[in-house]
């Protein structure tokens, strides 16, 4: 068993504004500190590989349904997970 | 500067629909492999400490407006950021 933890983010150059948002409370709560915030996605995939590669399979399915790669990046990382 | 990375994730007991879904995309799409999704959020905030703690900072953000504590974990790493 693989679990697969992928990070996606928006692409450098796309404005994000649920960023801005969450920017602009934090700073009426007084954390003017923060002077950006990029909000992006987290998910974690439990994969039991019976024959296919585990990084063809995640690329595949980040390129075909999990990732908008017009306007985000992504990165992921394998790990061995103990079958439950 | 400090770039502080926020992983937000569902807790182990709370159910999370939004991960069924996509596990079921998934699915349709051959990939029977994917036994279980689970989606999460992932925050960059870039920021410049003015005298009070970054991890005191953090944290209190995090229970104040960034998660949900009820439902939801959170882990943060904090970098060193060159300013822009």
């Amino acid at each position: 068993m693989k679990k697969v933890k992928i990070y996606v983010t928006l692409r450098e150059s796309v404005l994000d504004p649920q960023g801005a948002a969450v920017q602009g409370s934090l700073h009426k709560l007084g954390y003017g500190e923060v002077v950006d915030v990029r909000i992006g996605k987290y998910m974690e995939l439990m994969i039991k590989p019976d024959g296919r590669n585990v990084d063809t399979l995640v690329q595949e399915m980040c390129r075909k349904l999990l990732t908008n790669t017009v306007i985000e990046d992504y990165r992921y990382e394998v790990e061995e997970a103990v079958a439950q």
